[in-house]
């Protein structure tokens, strides 16, 4: 996993933070597909996430707009309904105007 | 580790993604130590963590002005410079407006 590469602000970012139920029967499955279409989905600028029982993915966006047709995607809607049914006990979701980034890479030893 | 409990937005939010190199040494005291200052910081609203090779950080906060306040925090500032001499490959900071918010309970399940 590599931190995303993004533009210079502004741009839109969906916090999505979980915690799973102990049977993910199907879960992984249906990450991997959603990670397959969201790439594919207009305006999409990349994402990064990590899981240590908390689950945390961050997917970037140009617009509001694009947010809005990314969670009205068909396949996006049926597993976010199984998403509800059976594999989180909780979640939430933040949707936020990205102000300003700067970052650090130490080159000399990458 | 839980999902913050934020108040209705607008807030702030600023996202820190990173990569640790191989020697760790001193670094989990000093997240530790972060971890006791930042939510005593004023405007503090609350923070989620996960790494699983990347790491992701999330603090939420009532204002810019006091995420500028952390920022300056002195032994923040120290802790800012012992991890680009020591401890990250590279890291992305992110200053975000939280605009929305929703989440997803499953009290039945819990």
């Amino acid at each position: 996993m590599k931190i995303a590469e993004t533009p210079k602000p502004p741009y839109f970012a969906v916090i999505f933070t979980s915690l799973l139920k102990n049977n993910q029967e199907g879960y992984h499955e249906m990450a991997e597909l959603m990670e397959t279409l969201v790439i594919k989905q207009e305006g999409y600028l990349g994402h990064e996430s990590a899981r240590d029982g908390l689950g945390i993915t961050i997917s970037y966006w140009k617009s509001l707009e694009n947010i809005k047709d990314w969670k009205a995607n068909s396949e996006h809607l049926i597993a976010q309904k199984l998403g509800k049914e059976k594999w989180y006990k909780q979640f939430k979701t933040r949707i936020c105007r990205v102000e300003r980034e700067y970052g650090f890479s130490d080159t000399l030893n990458t």
